[in-house]
C-alpha cells in the first residue's frame, strides 16, 4: 500500500477505477489524502495548499472524518490567567480561544483581570446529563397512556438494557411525553467525561429494543427531536442537557470604577434592558450578550462538536448591585443551561485540540470520572462570564462601535 | 524589533516589564506568539508544540485574533460533487466540512450523491439583510412613542448618517418596538458580500449620534438584543437575518428506494413525527434533524463567525409526497432563516479558510456585489438538505447507532 | 311559528322529524331555546334552570351563538375610578372585570387606587393592525420566490382586491414568509374599531381569489397559522396583532412606602427575579405577573372574544427605581404586544356587554373610527398596569397566599 | 343590616361615610350591589340595568368577586351529544359551550357528529399535576447548589409541610432551577378535583417557611414564574400543568367524504403545512388551529379561570392517513399539554356554571376523588378535537370566509 504514489491514485479515480472516498483503502491516509486534493483542485481551480499543511499524521484523523482533504486552521488566543473558584477546577487557568473575530481575545482577558482583581470567579454545575430521546409510534391515545405506564414500571429493566452497551454511563431517568400516537422518551444519562452523545444513543437503541420487544410500540427513530441535539429549543433551556453550569462573582465597586470605567448600577441597567428585556422582546432562548462566542471558541479549540454552540447559547446572565444605595457593588453571573462537552472521544484526541485540554489540565478522563468534564465546563463559563462584564462594561462605555473599528475589522 | 529572540521577550514578561498583551508591540508576530507560548506553558505544564505548527505568518492573523498562541487545526472533508442550482450559484460542487464528528462528512456526501441522482438541488435566497438593534432610553410611554414616530418620519436622514460611514452597506429599513421606557430599533441592511455585522454595527452608531441629537432619547447599548446575534430567538426564526434561503428537490421513488433504501412515505413519515411533532414538543425553534452539523462545518471551513452556528440552525426541514399515492415521489426541503455569511472580511482571508471559499468558488467580492455571499448561503442550505436527506434516510432504516458504532466513534 | 309551543317542539325532535340545531327555523328563538334545554336536560338529568334566565331576547344572540340553551352568568366587579392619560381617553374611570377569581379585583382595585394617587397613569398604543396569513402552495423554492416577488410587486392591487369587501378596512402591508413549498403571507389591516379577524378573513380571501388566477401559486387554507389567532406565537409578541399597547407610571417613594408597605428597590428587584428572570428560565412571551387575569375579566366583560386571551398574555412588565439611590421613585410599565379588541361587532352588542362599554365610554363606532378600540386597549392595559403594582407589592410584602386564605377562596 | 336601602347607601359613599368596597359591610349583598350600580352609573353615565338582572343571590358570588356591580351574560350553546371513550368518562355527553363568536358552536357540532359516526373519540389524561414555583434569593451559586441539593435531600419533609395545610392535596415532586443567585423551586401536586392553584399556592407557602428556617435562602416570591400561570411558557407545554390530555380518533374515510367532503389525504396535508409548519415558523407554542376557542367557551360555561385559556391553548393537532394509499382513513388527535381545570371550588359552584358541569355529569367532587376533574378534561379534550376536525375540514374546502359571512359575523 505505501508503494502507491498520489498521481496513480488520483489516476484510478480519474479512470473510474476508484470513487474518492475509497482512497484510503488502498493508500496510506496521507497520500490518500493528497490525491483527493489533487482531484478536487484540479475540478475546482482552487489551491488547496494551506489546506494541505496540517501538523498530524491524516489517520490520526480518521475516526474524525471522511474524505479528507487536510485542516483549516483557525488562530488561538489566550485570555487570562483567571482565578476560577469551582467545584471540579479550582486553580488559576489560562482559557485559550480559537477565533477569528478580532476584539474577542482581548474582550475576554478584560474580563478575566477584572475577575482576578475580584478574587476569581465561582463557578458550579448543579445539574448533569446527556439525553437521547426516540420517538415510538403506538395505535393511538390509549396505547400511548400504556407505553408511558410501561416504561415508568420497568425502569430498571431499560437501565439494564441500556448500560449494557457501556462501561462508564448510567440511566439516570426516562421521562415520557405523549402527543397522539407519538410517544417520546427521553433517556438522560451519567455519561462521565464523554460529551456523550454517542454512548446515549447506542445506550437507548438497546433500550428501544426492549421496548419494541415487550409492547405494541413501534421505534419510528432514535432521536424524535425531545432530546434536543443541535437546535435551539427550549426543553435544553428549561431541563438542560449536558452540564448545566452557573459561574459568579463580586465586583468590587472601585474594581469596576477603576478598570471598566463605569459603575455596577450602569452595568445593572445595560443587563435589564439588553439581556433580560431585549431578549424577551426578541422571543429569545439566550438571555446574555455574547456566550456563545466564549462557548464557539473554546469549544472549537478544545475539540468540542461545534455544532453543540447552539445549546451553549441557551444561558441567561444577570447583574445586580449588592449593599448601600450609592456605594454598592456589583453581583453578576452566567448560567449556562446546557453546555454539552467532554475530554475524552470526539474531537479531543486530535493534537492541537488535546494540547489546549492539557492547557486547561482537563485532559482526558478524570479522577474521578466526570471531574474533567466538569473543571472544562466550569472553565468554559468563566470565560462566559468574563466575556459578558467586559461587553456590558464596554456598553456602558459606548465604546462598542469604536473598539472594533480600532481592532481593525 | 527582529533582533529580539523568544527567550528575551520571555524574560521582559517574566520579569514583569512586558505584559502577556503587549509582546507584538516589541517583536515580530511570529516571535512573539512563540514567547508566549512558552510562558503559558511553563504556567500551565502544557506542550504546545502543535498549537505552533501553523501554516501562515501569525502577521496575517493579527485582525482576528489577539494573545495569539497559535492555531487549532481541524480536519476537512469534501462531499459531492453535488450539483446547486441556485439564483447566485448554478453549478456543480465540492462542499468542504471541516468537524470533528465522525460520520458527518459520509453523510452528507451519501445525501449529496442522491441528490446529483436527482438532478441536483435548487436553491434560493429569498429575504437578506443583517440587522442591529440599539436600545434607547426615554421617559415613559408618551415619549417613546414620539421616538417610534420621529423614526419613521426620518428614515431618509438615518440612512444617510448609517450609510455615511460604508462605501457598500445600504439602509434596507428600520423598526421600532417599545417596551415601557425601552425602545428598539431593528436596522436592516443590505451588507453584499460581507457577512455585515461590524458594518452595521458601526452604521448604526453613526445613526445613534444623530437620534440622540436630534430626540431626547438616551442610547442604552448599540445591540439592544433584538438584532439578534448570537442568541437563539424567535425573531431571526421568524423575519429572518443575514440570508434566509431554501434548498429543496424531488427524488424520484426509484432514487429513494434503491440509493436510500426506504420508501418516500418513510421519509414523510419520520420527517412529521420527528422535524415536526418532535421539535413542536420540545419548544424548539429548529424544525429539522441536524442542519447545525452542516452549518457548523462548513463556517468553519470557510472562516465565518462559528458562534452564528446558533441562528443557522433556525430552520425547518419539510418532506411530502407528490404524486400518485402509491408510487409518488419525496419532495424535501430545507429553509434556513438566518444564515450569516460572508466572502470577504472576518476570518475569510485565513489561508486556508480562503482556499476552501475558493474550492467553492465563491472567494472574495461577487460580480455583482452580494452575489458571492448569495452563493455562499445556497451551498450551505444544499449541504444542509444533503444531509437532512441522509439523516431521515437512515432513520427510516433504524441505522443511527450501528452507523456510528461502525465508523468508530 | 309563534303558535308552536315548547312540547310541541321538543316533541318534533323526539320523534326525529327536526334535529337540535333546526329548531330555530319552527319557532322563536326563546321558545326553540326553551324546547333545547328541555330535551339536553332530559338526556343529561341535569337541571338548566338558571342558564334559562337569561335578561335579554334569544333572538339578540343569534349572530353569536348556535344552539343555545341560554346564557352563562359571570359576576363583574368595578375597580377604580383611575386617570387614565391615554392618546385616545384621556379621562377618569371605573373599570369592570368579570371573574370568578376571588380577590382578583380586589387586587386591581388597590393598584388603580395606587396609581390614582401617583396622578394616574400614561397609555399608549404604539402600533395597530388586525393580521390573517393564508398559506400557498407551490411547486417550489423557484416559484415560492417568484411568488414573494409577485406579491412585493402588486401591494396595490391586493389592496384593491382587499379593501372591495369592506367599507372600513385598510390593508396597511403583505409580508411574505418562505418555508420550503409553502408561502405564508402575512396581510396586516387597519380594522377601526372592530377588532377585524372577520373584516380580515374576508378581505384576505379576496386577494387570495387575485393571487391565484395572477399566479401558479394553491391556496390551502385562508390562516396558515402564521396570523397567529389563539395560540402562544413569537410572532405576535414580537410584531404585535391587534393593538400593541403601553401604560405606565411613576409611583412616587413615599407612595410606595405609605399605601403598598413595601419599596421602590424591593419591587423592583421582584419584577427582575420573577417577571424578568423566572419568565426567560420558562422559556415564556408573557414576562408578567398576572396581565391575563386583567385582560380576562375586561375581556369578558365588555364582550370581546375570550379566545384571545391568549394573545393579551403577550405582555412585559418593567419596574426600574428612578432618582437618587436611596431615595428614587418607581418607575412601572405594562406593554401588551397583541391585545385584540373592538367596541363594534363580536360580542359588544350584547345587553350586558354593550352596559359594560358605556360605563368606559367606548360603546360603539369612535370618532374618528379606531378611536374606541384604542381608548379601549388603553383601559385594559391601565388595568393591568394596576394589576402588575398590586401583585408584585403583595409578593413584597410575602402576604400572597394570606391574602388568597383571607379573600375565601 | 337589611333595613338599609338603597338610596341610604348610596348617599353614605356620597358624603364621603363609606368607600364602594365597604358597602357589603354595611347591608345585604344584593343591596350593596344595587347601590353600587347607582353610584357608578351616575359617576359613568352608563344604564346598567341588564348588567342588575342577574339570576342569583349577589351573596353567592362573594366568594369569587369584589366591588360587584352584576353579572355579565354570555350565551351558551350546545354540541353534541358526542360519544367519549375517555379514561375517566365513558359515555355521550352534549358539551356546553358559552362563546359570542358565531360559526363556533356550529363548528364543534359537525365535528361532534361526525366524530359520533366513527364510533366516538379516545381520551386520555396523561399526566397530572398543578405548580407553583417560588423563587429563593441566595448568596451565589455555592449557595444554590446547596439549596438544590437541600431539596433533594428533604422532599419528605418539605410533603409534610406541605401537606399539613390540605386534606386533599399530595405533592408529587420538586425540582430546583438555578440561574444566577436565585433558586427556582417547581413544586407539583395531585389537587384531585380541583383545579389547585390556590391549594397549591397555600401549601407551598408553609414549604417555603420550612425552607426559609432550614437553610439560608431567603423566599423572594411565592410565584417566580417558572408555575407558569396564566403566561404562555414553554415549561407548560412541554412538561404540563394541570391534566395533559389527549384525544383521538379514526375517522372511515367515507365518513371524511361523505360529511366532511373532502379526504383524509388533503386534512392531513393541510394540518401538516398550517398547524405544524406554520405554527414552526411563527415562534408558536400552540401547534393547532383554534383549540382555544373550545378551551374558552368549555371553561366559561363551566366556572373555570377564564385566564388559564393562555395555557390551554399549548395544544398539537396531529392528522395522518393510515391504511393503504388511495384508500386510508384519516387518523387526528389533539394533545392538551397544561389543561387547567376543577369541579370544585373557583367558579364551579356559581349556579349556572354548576349547571354546565352537571350537563357534562362531572359537577362537585369525583368517585374516586380527581375523577370528575380528569372526565372534564377529556370531554374538553374531545371538544377541541371535534373543532380542529371540523375547521381543518372546512379550509380543506376552501370555506371559512363564506361561511362566516353566511352566519351573519
Amino acid at each position: 500500500m505505501t508503494d502507491v504514489d498520489v498521481d496513480d491514485l488520483a489516476d484510478s479515480v480519474r479512470e473510474g477505477e476508484l470513487r474518492l472516498h475509497e482512497l484510503e483503502e488502498h493508500a496510506d491516509a496521507d497520500v490518500a489524502t493528497a490525491a483527493r486534493r489533487l482531484l478536487v483542485s484540479e475540478q475546482s481551480g482552487a489551491d488547496l495548499e494551506t489546506i494541505g499543511s496540517y501538523g498530524f499524521p491524516a489517520e490520526a484523523a480518521g475516526p474524525n472524518v471522511e474524505n479528507m482533504l487536510g485542516a483549516v486552521q483557525v488562530p488561538i488566543g489566550v485570555a487570562g490567567p483567571v482565578r476560577i473558584r469551582g467545584g471540579a477546577l479550582d486553580d488559576e487557568r489560562y482559557l485559550p480561544l480559537a477565533t477569528t473575530e478580532g476584539a474577542l481575545v482581548a474582550s475576554v482577558n478584560r474580563g478575566c483581570s477584572v475577575l482576578d482583581a475580584a478574587g476569581g470567579a465561582s463557578a458550579r454545575v448543579t445539574k448533569s446529563g446527556m439525553t437521547r430521546a426516540p420517538v415510538f409510534k403506538v395505535e393511538d391515545v390509549v396505547e400511548a397512556e400504556a407505553l408511558a405506564e410501561w416504561v415508568r414500571d420497568n425502569v430498571d429493566e431499560l437501565a439494564d438494557a441500556a448500560e449494557s452497551t457501556t462501561s462508564h454511563g448510567e440511566l439516570l431517568d426516562v421521562t415520557p411525553y405523549v402527543v397522539g400516537d407519538n410517544v417520546y422518551l427521553r433517556f438522560r444519562y451519567d455519561t462521565k467525561d464523554a460529551m456523550g452523545m454517542n454512548m446515549a444513543t447506542i445506550a437507548t437503541g438497546e433500550a428501544c429494543d426492549l421496548i419494541e420487544s415487550e409492547t405494541g410500540a413501534s421505534l419510528v427513530a432514535l432521536s424524535g427531536n425531545l432530546c434536543t441535539d443541535k437546535k435551539p429549543a427550549a426543553v435544553n433551556a428549561i431541563e438542560g442537557r449536558g452540564r448545566t453550569v452557573t459561574a459568579d462573582a463580586i465586583i468590587p465597586r472601585d474594581v469596576v470604577e477603576s478598570r471598566l470605567h463605569t459603575t455596577p448600577e450602569a452595568i445593572a441597567e445595560i443587563n435589564t434592558r439588553k439581556n433580560l428585556v431585549g431578549s424577551a422582546k426578541a422571543g429569545s432562548l439566550g438571555f446574555n450578550a455574547h456566550v456563545a462566542n466564549v462557548v464557539a471558541s473554546m469549544f472549537l479549540a478544545t475539540g468540542q462538536d461545534e455544532a453543540q454552540v447552539v445549546e451553549g447559547a441557551n444561558a441567561i446572565t444577570t447583574a445586580r448591585t449588592r449593599g448601600d444605595p450609592g456605594d454598592a457593588d456589583l453581583y453578576v453571573s452566567v448560567s449556562l443551561a446546557s453546555l454539552e462537552v467532554g475530554t475524552v472521544g470526539g474531537g479531543t484526541k486530535l493534537p492541537t485540540q488535546s494540547e489546549a485540554l492539557s492547557l486547561l489540565g482537563v485532559a482526558g478522563g478524570g479522577d474521578p470520572p466526570g471531574t474533567n468534564a466538569d473543571a472544562l465546563a466550569e472553565a468554559i463559563a468563566v470565560g462566559a462570564l468574563a466575556g459578558e462584564l467586559s461587553l456590558l462594561a464596554a456598553l456602558a462605555s459606548r465604546h462598542l462601535s469604536s473598539a472594533h473599528a480600532e481592532l481593525g475589522r
